[in-house]
């Protein structure tokens, strides 16, 4: 499989919006887009497949657009859907390049040879965080104090199973402003909001704020939000409009200099 | 100050040697270079001064070089003077644009902007950061078990005191391969060495490691050399020859699999 290797030279960068904004959040969303860039085909997916939560997280990005439009900040997300390159996983992880995701087989990546998985590093995850990488430090270049929060959403049935949780708050190592998002979460929403839910740093879910916020002691938090909250642009509006408060008052509690 | 602006556009990415090499280590110079770009003049210093160890870590490379060619490994080394930016330092901490360093003023770092900031971070940072980043994720991708290791030199007389440390092993997070690395150089060599000397990850010193290797569990060090054992290319050459058996038995002792 050859794939993906005429994109290479370019590769696919992240979209950057509100470049300019002076907000201290910057919202990363690595699951944007179920984009298959023609390189690689359809991956053997039926189209309802590459239209479900396997291929990207859905509402994901409308939530993060209303809360960087809220919060005046910075949105990067990822052009290409987690199927080809899950941008939240390092090369070596097998949810990078998943040849199942839930109950699903994706055939295009049943048998990658390292060469493929070195292609599409390349050609996906190293733009992504080069230009995430990029934002974060010209902010801390210039003094300015980013926090760094990734937007995410969940299905409410997995693997058979429902799931009650609405709102999920995930921690890394640094708990503060996720303690702080759920404490302000819970005084200022009717969600039912969970630490560490639906999953945890344990399932290995937090490589981009280990990668992006941790060398760098900026306070971070990953946001999980169940999909038929956000299903439709109205709903991502309004649960943008609940959350955003909810952040700005974590934000608040935070010093200006990360401990 | 506008100085670096022209240079923002490509910036200097590191130099890549041995980029081909199957050995395990992944060998990285940040001080590597005396060398300031003419943008930034001569950053008020006098020409003894910037042949000082403030300016790099002199040795290092040569050093970095042997050890490559003995281990079949890359080496990644940064282009620029740390007095214009120390590649091993994060954008916000006072070291990665020194207004002094040691006993000697920076004139040239003396009054910086934000802006001033932003452009060498842009400049020197980001590159050197990205083109290593690049050749560990390509090595990850392929299945390989990269271990990372900074070379680094030392001065015997710093603030006046001298220093009896000739090896010093410095450890982040992961003490596996700084501890196999220490008792292997007991076994194997007559230097004094020690753990976490002349520095430890306290000083802050250990940013590389906590970028590149902590966020993908790659086993790492920072080794240091004082800087009279390193003095001239023989000199260089046969403390090449001493350490390389050291940190091949070291890395020995690693599973293939980081834990």
């Amino acid at each position: 499989m050859t794939a993906g290797r005429s994109d290479q030279s370019t590769g696919f960068p992240p979209v950057i919006e509100n470049a300019a904004a002076k907000g201290r959040a910057v919202i990363v969303c690595e699951h944007a887009s179920n984009h298959i860039p023609s390189a690689w085909g359809d991956l053997g997916l039926t189209d309802a497949q590459r239209h479900a939560h396997i291929a990207w997280d859905p509402g994901a990005l409308g939530l993060a657009r209303g809360l960087a439009r809220h919060l005046d900040a910075v949105l990067i997300h990822a052009p290409v859907s987690r199927l080809v390159y899950d941008c939240n996983r390092a090369p070596d992880m097998a949810g990078a390049m998943p040849a199942r995701s839930e109950i699903h087989d994706i055939p295009g990546n049943a048998a990658l040879s390292p060469e493929d998985r070195a292609a599409r590093t390349a050609a996906v995850y190293l733009p992504f965080h080069d230009g995430l990488h990029a934002v974060l430090m010209g902010r801390i270049a210039l003094g300015l104090h980013p926090a760094l929060i990734t937007i995410h959403s969940f299905t409410p049935v997995y693997f058979g199973q429902p799931r009650a949780v609405e709102f999920g708050v995930i921690h890394d190592a640094d708990d503060r402003l996720p303690r702080a998002i759920l404490a302000e979460a819970h005084a200022r929403t009717a969600l039912r909001a969970e630490l560490n839910e639906p999953y945890s740093a344990k399932d290995d879910v937090t490589h981009t704020l280990r990668l992006h916020a941790t060398p760098y002691g900026l306070p971070n938090a990953m946001l999980e939000v169940r999909n038929d909250l956000i299903a439709t642009p109205e709903a991502e509006a309004a649960m943008a409009a609940t959350l955003a408060p909810v952040l700005a008052a974590a934000m608040a509690t935070l010093t200006p200099e990360p401990a």
